[in-house]
């Protein structure tokens, strides 16, 4: 199974110390885990349009070991470290080649769009996940 | 009546070299047009709310004059150019204090959010518009 | 020779009105741009480092035609369509399968990062763009 | 000790959902550092240009507690928890009226820009963090 994602860096990922800037770190790291979820067969789209459930951060924990550079080529890595009934926790990495730029752990849990509640996890999400 | 909104250049605006990133300029813009617009009256989120009528964007010119710079203060000032049935024309200038570093003019459009498709201006709205 | 860039669209592109953001096409542009570039052998990095040269935006004008949405797939087409002593003009689309959603021109200029003052393109650069 | 700075919401700051992107509160999370520095007399310019000495990230641990949307004002509030010879520790929230949304723990380190190593913190500027 593909885990991982590449991005190029453009100067739009970029800041005036010529790095990428902390935040975009997260952008790539939202795309690497939706792509992982698409994967094992869970489409964010769908789940969405069919049981009104978005997945939602609670919480990001991000350390940054080196920098990413203009025209840089990185690869976000993605596994799903720990999952319960009403919670995700991925862990992921930003590498360059071999080298770990940037590492994250982020929970997402899942929100009843109609109550603008949280919910808990469907059943057949729950299979998927856990047949990883 | 105030047409102005003023920001702070951080390490968000920037880019590798140590300038505003272009596309930046677009969301100052997207603030000064939102601010003129709640000074004459016209709330989006209630335009929202209470017609399902939402402002999209159709043409942008952005003509890019001076750099701006981490630290730098600068001036969002806007005005109405045009304004018909179906569309407002915006002339804007980003200004670190007199110089003009940035100037767009945007054409937006309604959009009725039932069926997706433009629709007019409503009448109210043009009124108010109008005054200006 | 490849002209073309592909991107898919996540929640970090797109705005409360459930599309991508006006100013996120500016970075796909950029993108596209520097692809372009690199295909017929012009590498910004390796300009910057071996001339000080760094090419920046003076003119955008972007027309968008129709929104792209979270999970499209877009791909941005890029074309010279100009280009002279002191500036070159690139024409780029964004695309979803045969459909445009956004187009744009974009006027480019060399900036000579010692004097931080327009330059000339330098006579091996414009041999390589006018090869196109 | 003014140690907030506010913000109000635009388009550019949201994603599909109607909310504030995860990722964007990390640029206001910049943005609070930065003026609580400048308070308590370091400018991160000067810093730069006297001394080639920048702060970089190491980690962020950011919670989300609850979505701020379009339109919302919003304070973001900043303290320095903690101080090292090479390192300092901020503790942030976002707060929309007394409601805190979003809360954040970052350590920032100076790294010399000669030789884009850690170093320590100059003695001048660690006499005005412990001042506070």
């Amino acid at each position: 199974m593909k885990n991982t994602v590449d991005f190029k860096v453009y100067y739009k990922d970029t800041d005036a110390e010529g790095v990428v800037y902390y935040a975009n770190y997260l952008g790539w790291f939202e795309a690497g885990r939706c792509e992982l979820l698409e994967q094992i067969g869970i489409s964010l789209n769908i789940l969405k349009a069919e049981k009104n459930i978005v997945f939602a951060v609670k919480n990001v924990n991000c350390e940054y070991l080196k920098a990413a550079r203009l025209g840089d080529e990185v690869t976000v890595e993605t596994i799903i470290k720990e999952s319960g009934p009403v919670r995700i926790i991925f862990a992921q990495k930003v590498r360059k080649d071999s080298e770990v730029l940037c590492q994250a752990e982020t929970t997402l849990f899942p929100i009843d769009m109609n109550s603008f509640r949280p919910t808990k996890i469907p059943q057949e999400i729950k299979a998927l996940i856990e047949k990883v």
